[in-house]
């Protein structure tokens, strides 16, 4: 697996950052060991390659972060195409640091970045994809997402037990908001009573019938919902603030399907909102395997001289796949899950309220 | 440890719920159980005895809920002394039961009950202290409040990851209206730069100078706020809305901090606010232990014919104490925490900001 | 999604228990009721068909068991073609419960019974894979793998953290007869430093000398051993207890590594065997998804009449397989993975002993 | 709380490592800084005594230590006064490094010699007292046993999923040598069903019996046995090997206890050893607040010159005690704590088989 040539390859990470950001820095450093390269770690996303901020990265540096949440690099929401010359300063960095090729990790944004470099300055940049939201294209998945979710659903499982505990109907708001995958994996894995997506309005009538049913069978119901889903019977102007104006517009997803669900229902509800608390944390094993992974992938892009690919989990396989594919439309959640999650939903609800012997 | 005569009791839980309900509730039906005697669980609080509401429990039906959060026999805030004639409908339910006792599970508010009925009726009441605040006088410790502060916990870790990763100051709002005790073990434990906490009024100056030190040495800092602290320098009439009403009064602390603290730093910050995903989830170890001591307590209590107790944490042994204490003065973080918490905080700020080996 | 026939079928677990079974067997009848069919749960696997003992399965019995360890119908190694007639009495029950299908949860051997069955009787079964080693050909993964190595990976953090505070060498034995799964994905994601796998003997030499240079690096060590690796410098005949008969038979892989470690190295070396503390708990949420959307296909599998198949994952996509390509030859690590883990251990192992900044 | 003289200090980890040392290493650290003191740390225990080798500690150094486990000092068993002229070595450190005073924290026997260097020497010591296994004299608990029992209390659940879904009996070996602590509060914690501690041999048909009934009663049985227990109606010179030897006096408890309940009960019976993987991972929220507390409290002690004492934890006050005091006889499970697992143990295996309708 040696290379011919001793290569100098340089590694950010940009956008929000998300557990499996280290599995993959580690990963690409490890192939690039492997092959005898020198590996630099640009400081904070694209700002350090604007600033030519950097430091080194050996395999010493990266061996024990596979556990870890974040990134050791860094991140910002730096784009250098919204800055005057940031293009110019990264490829001017790019010269001073004699780099062979970079690693850019990131979502829609870092890797909309990386392509554009690639086709204006025939930049050799390969990319990782990342994004909690799992709603990038040309990806099966992405790493971030596992984590967030497996948080989100012991969440589920902590605000079942108080629900139970007071007969109320819980609501949980978590990320997602131009696509439903968090809140779709979380209501599925967490027994959820319904799942509001962004991916479609909110069906209020279904929706307070189920969980009515739910409450009725079990002395409690949960909702998860995506942090922008729609609602489309919600009068915004019904309630007024003391001096008359509505005060409606800024609340969040919880705060406004509480009031709804609690008035339609007539059943107490509480909510709360998982918020960042869930971008952090050590990775899943899901998240370290296919972090490591795509890591290790980039380096071989690299090896390979397919500059313009990101890594991708295409099935079983971990595979390149041209760059311009990730960055076009956002993956949202298909017909075939929105049929699995109906199905589910509607069976549970289906169910008569009886006495169950319960499962052990 | 066999009884001369059998005799029926009664369990309930009352108020909100939390971790350690169940253990206590199995500590106390196993030592009955012990004692040859019988017991009925009140469903949903005082309700139950208001209405006569209840469950059998023999020990087969406790033995698997020691891992469990919430409580199998559900709760409510119902107060018998604010119906109409609800005392009177308790002492029925204890007479058309025969109930030789009653064991009532509670905070300030279903122990006071208790108390009342136990002077007014001579009713033969024992009580079981429960609060996830932990601010009930007459016992060190109570139950819940372990499980509550370890979920905290596990939520600074999370927030810190993701604010060195952006180079964020985070803030994390936690129960605690009263007492502080929640916000000061998860900021200690958390190892949190600042907390904030009902018993002082924010000094906003300290806090902030205390967070940009710890940014520049760390790249991050944490904030660990009680939901209900004061903030002297808040001018709540300064933000208005579109229309010229202001809007503050209705945000909460974490958003209000969060606010303060990124202007007068200039470093963004973010806030996450636990709520209700720290009152579930299975109990931790000191809170099963704890909540079976003092589970069984209760019931050598009714043993003892000792009926206006509650059984209480002193040091390292579970004793029985007048329920009176504990629904008096309410326990606050006292000077000597106060003195603990400002020493491990200036410590840390105080120290300059300068290269570390890091810890292995 | 309804179906013109009402259809009565019956779901059965068999052999080793592990997380996602319950997941699964949700997954099916919630699909079914979907379908407006009748559900029973055959208990303790083949022995509950041979012997006729069921329970009925609605929608409330599976609701709240999605998040639970083990089967809810109980398992054993009960193979009917092993027990006189045992295949026959099956065919009776089938006929006695007036049953339209069945739906057999196992590995190998359970699925093997299955594909006879179909096979000998052309009776309606399908089938739902499941191990915990991942070693069943004809799909991805198999519910169950991703918890077990979430648990061992928890294990090797542990045991690093107490090797380095020792300065020691640490061994993990995992589950994994034949195939190394586990043992692989436990390796990577916890970052340990050798792997050791039952797809090829143990080369000590370049064990000892990779433990050796981490061991210099990090004063720390770990190893991930499946249970049954070949080691060929093993003198068996060695060593002799005190009456002069060789006493190394009986022991584990754990143990062994060990000794051979620990005498090559001049390290000090502990080890531990996680054993059936690897099977329990909560499933994950990837063993959570997967199980729901592979019980759910087998039922769909019924609806389509797709017998003699199984729910098996491909890619992005659960799909039905043949049974009798499960049932063939063992998926063992093959050599893509083999060189994926070799890069991350000789890279690691190949950097120099340097004093590093320490990831942050 | 400003000190007049600084002073400069040393600290040192001995023994098995624990979770609640860093913990620990930081809140002695940050009272030190509080009082204007520079601290050392000394390296590998006693051994970094002797050899005179250190490394400094600044607050920065220890503030990100609080989560996690092992010591970031590094451990070893040297005990000075077993080697030629140790205790020498350490006094001519204690002079060449110019210090002030010594915080040893260890258990019986790192205090032990802490304790002789005071008398022999009257050496500037103060100690931190440390087990995992809460088996040392004069103080309610030590930090360590919290986390150590947690870990533990997991993985009776597990084994109770995998055990329920075949119907076996489980048992788990803890750690333990002479006191049944970490056994007594991982069966009450993990609702065991027998727990067999060193502090009385075994009653073999008390326990079989008890296990008997409790698995009629739930299908499932689980057994916490500490590593050292007596089990009187053993034979041990009944197996003998192909030789014609004896073989069982190797075999650990697990398995001793494994073979004699499944010969008596005729129930199928696994077993596993939590062994190592229990002493590491980040200490729970109870060893974080002891260990800071009990940490800054050794430096209080320095401060106020009670050399000779250690910081113990006493009720719900940390204070000073004589060394002396905690390295004297082993605190072992008392009378008290047995009446309460018997009357839990006993209550409920008394409990009538019975059809239960299962806590929510």
């Amino acid at each position: 697996m040696a290379n011919a040539v001793a290569k100098k390859i340089a590694l950010l990470t940009g956008g929000g950052d998300c557990p499996g950001l280290n599995p993959a820095i580690r990963g690409a450093v490890l192939q690039a060991q492997a092959y005898g390269w020198e590996c630099v770690g640009m400081l904070d996303g694209w700002k350090g390659m604007i600033e030519g901020n950097c430091r080194p990265l050996s395999a010493a540096d990266v061996e024990e972060i596979v556990g870890k949440g974040g990134t050791m690099l860094g991140t910002s929401r730096t784009n250098p195409y919204k800055k005057e010359g940031g293009q110019q300063k990264v490829m001017e960095t790019f010269k001073k640091l004699k780099l062979d090729a970079l690693i850019a990790m990131g979502g829609e944004d870092t890797l909309g970045v990386a392509n554009k470099l690639h086709k204006d300055f025939k930049a050799n940049v390969v990319g990782v994809p990342k994004t909690m939201d799992n709603d990038l294209s040309a990806t099966d998945y992405t790493f971030g997402f596992d984590t967030s979710a497996t948080v989100a659903v012991d969440a589920v499982e902590r605000l079942r037990d108080t629900g139970r505990s007071h007969k109320r109907i819980m609501v949980l708001e978590v990320m997602g908001r131009h696509a439903g995958w968090v809140a779709l994996f979380t209501g599925i894995a967490g027994g959820a009573d319904y799942v509001c997506l962004p991916e479609r309005p909110v069906d209020v009538k279904d929706m307070t019938a189920k969980l009515k049913a739910a409450h009725k069978r079990k002395g409690v119901a949960v909702v998860v919902a995506s942090e922008a889903v729609e609602i489309p019977g919600e009068k915004k102007d019904e309630k007024l603030d003391e001096f008359g104006h509505m005060i409606l517009k800024d609340r969040g997803v919880a705060e406004r399907l509480t009031e709804i669900i609690e008035k339609e229902t007539g059943i107490e509800t509480r909510s709360a909102v998982i918020g960042h608390i869930q971008r952090g944390g050590p990775p899943t094993l899901f998240d370290r395997m296919l972090g490591t992974r795509v890591g290790m992938k980039a380096a071989q892009l690299v090896s390979d001289g397919k500059f313009g690919q990101m890594a991708a989990l295409k099935g079983d396989a971990v595979v390149g796949v041209p760059l311009q594919e990730a960055v076009g439309a956002l993956k949202t959640v298909n017909k075939e899950w929105l049929t699995l999650l109906d199905t589910l939903l509607g069976a549970t609800s289906g169910a008569p309220a009886k006495e169950t012997a319960g499962a052990r």
